[in-house]
């Protein structure tokens, strides 16, 4: 049994700093690095390659809407095209200074307002599965399960990961609750281990009326912008280790899937 | 006989038009295509590639400060490390985006302030050989001849290549004038061209006080943001052409470089 | 009769030009003026006051979304309080500049996207309210008329103008017909003119649909960012003088429009 | 005896917080306001307005270079004009959101490297005194004591408030001994408490030799973005008012400065 922990990080920028990458590093598989247009910038990304590489983390992209002043959370308009380059242009950068590092890009995931729209957008899903086939077709592509995107990356031949959100709540079709919804956000750091290992396990998670609802997952996302973050995620990756779940890089479990289905 | 025609491209920005990119492509065989810093957009940077792939135009990077207030002439101080992560992360910028149009970086030239400083600041430039030696050690570079980036580049086992300025005096050194000293400008197009082809097929400029000067090429520079450079970019290759010199992108010509040492 | 006429100025930025600001000046009253956000810089704003003072064309406000990459076309989710904050400091920016050369801000027009969202959005409608009002409860709030925004400031007591598009066809109900109609854009410039004459002496616009329209406007609406715009502009002028309209700033004409009341 | 305590505010931006804003207000009594060029943002400046009104606490503005990523700290080259042009647009902004607030702006003060770089390069000092002039002659103007801008603005009749820095180290010609040098920050916070009362009370420092040096002084200067910089804050004003003296607004200062003078 095997599963990755992904988290954003690298989102500070110049002078700010956000987040407690040093600490969240410890905990997880896969980094989502952002790209210099929601956040980050070019020393900011090669320190946190660096950390990554120095922790055995795997890299990956977390590009965004340029909006430094939302930090991408703000939904844009684009015109059609524009997505597509904005995805090339930040994989490109990353890749730039992941091989300076001696490593690469083994995944992408969206950020924020880009990462919602292109879930359920037709247009923006397409330029999304387009820049990732021409940028590099064996790049995984992070993203909610179940959302028009996943459906369509699979079609087009594109590596896709399951995604879960341990502190989140689930519908009985197995879909995430938004956030405004009550109970949609998990406090309690016991339920959330519960959860976690039940899903990795037993490939099943309680929904929020109370129902076991089958959920396959490649990959926890945890946060690392919250206070004690880092030590939820820690305990989180204890909690699977001490079960004898392997907590290991997103392209390791995808071989291992892979192997399984052979 | 072979000489290859850059010039700088793509830095047009969102709704803003700069140069004329159409017309110069025709003249030129490599080009120095803006990567988002001081100018250029992702998809202003896709079209520049398109366009240049389809006039068999090799590409190339063209990185500035992160100024585009002051379209990158305007010199900027930076601490260590900085002006190497700018580089590779744009020179990665604009990898991705050459990947998806099926073809890749040929050389990096620096873009106007970070041009000159880089050419004479010790620390500058061992940052820019770290870069390119990083992101890609066969990659061309593009420099001021016998300036100490250049003798730097060489000495650490980077391709240099010489530029030559059609349009620009040059004193008996060999060193080229600066522009604010009079006659640093060449304006009369059949001098520039008896120039060019003078360099070409001697390896001899006339210098400003009249004197014959060796001087070695591996590329001219044309401009592509004054009025009727696009005229002037085809004189010179007009001439060079019905002389019977082939002009062809940078590679070529240093590929037949080393033939001839060989 | 009075009328003024208003265009979009000081849309260049750094080392980008954009219109033609030096021909259009001469055939406007009221300049409306990018404020750094989605076009401008200080130096291009302060010139392009410059210019306005010297031809005795009113000063206005161009703010638009902090969007240069996308020119402030593209819609942009904010939450609340951005846009009335956004809004102060462009007008503030662009009264200091005024200031400094001798002038005060006459009105203010939204730009792109934000002219477009604000006119029809409550929650945006009441934010730009509310930052005139704050700033300068004088000022002259230039809008789509009949829009929510223009009723919604009216009833706040603010001073609206009601802006006619001499190249735009309306409906029968006196609404602008949307770009993407055909028959939406009026190409023939005689036409231009006459629809602008019969507004002025009339107050009555021929529809689409071949129906006389009555039809308030306090400014005309030109443009100065396509070719052969300046034209256009000084012959609506041209026409407009050589019968006898006055064509002065638009708070000239809100006076006039008062003292009629009265 | 009254003496004001100025400290830098609102240089956060977007999602990105920098310093402790909340608890350095209470101690100071100019705030000086990032004005969106190296930090800040319009929400944040409304907030930060918002929370010097709220404490009494006058509004400054504190303009730098337009360097998000470098957060104003590098020296930048400009061409003749742009820094005027900077601080016009940078107070203007300030002022439209002061004004909405029901207050206006008392004081500027520059940042980083245009603070360094204007003090002593003749051309910017000439183009921050124009710009001051041109906006608001009565703008109080914060800067290095005897430095080449403190003078030529004295001599321009602008009002200069000489600036005291608490725990910096003086040489025994008054001049701040640059940080670089052993023993030029004061860590101790007992001895900045007693040489800022002995500053207040007797008009001297102790310098670095030991000697004790005449040194005028009308605003204190305070860091925000250390650790524990609020508290050095509170304890300097607790020094200051526990021995009878009034910590008031920089404009109180000057006024009292005034009669005493007159």
């Amino acid at each position: 049994m095997m599963i990755d922990i992904n988290c954003d990080m690298g989102e500070s920028f110049g002078a700010y700093t956000l987040g407690n990458d040093p600490a969240v590093i410890k905990a997880v598989t896969s980094a989502n690095i952002a790209c210099g247009y929601h956040a980050g910038d070019p020393v900011v990304m090669g320190a946190t390659i660096r950390l990554a590489v120095d922790h055995g983390v795997a890299v990956g992209a977390h590009p965004g809407f340029p909006d430094l002043m939302g930090f991408g959370r703000r939904a844009l308009e684009t015109f059609p095209g524009e997505v597509k380059h904005y995805l090339l242009y930040q994989l490109g950068a990353l890749a730039g200074l992941a091989r300076a590092h001696g490593t690469s890009v083994q995944h992408v995931k969206l950020h924020g307002a880009l990462y919602n729209m292109a879930a359920f957008d037709e247009r923006l899903a397409r330029e999304v599965c387009e820049a990732v086939k021409a940028f590099d077709p064996t790049l995984i592509l992070v993203t909610l399960p179940e959302s028009p995107l996943a459906r369509m990356a699979s079609h087009e031949g594109l590596v896709v990961a399951r995604e879960f959100f341990p502190d989140r709540a689930y519908s009985d079709s197995g879909a995430l609750a938004p956030r405004s919804m009550p109970g949609a956000v998990i406090h309690d750091p016991q339920t959330v281990r519960e959860r976690v290992l039940r899903l990795v396990r037993e490939r099943t998670v309680r929904s929020m009326t109370g129902r076991d609802v089958p959920m396959e997952a490649d990959t926890l996302c945890v946060h690392g912008d919250t206070p004690g973050a880092a030590h939820v995620a820690a305990a989180i990756r204890e909690a699977l280790e001490s079960s004898g779940i392997a907590v290991v890089p997103l392209h390791r479990v995808l071989a291992g899937r892979r192997r399984e289905t052979a």
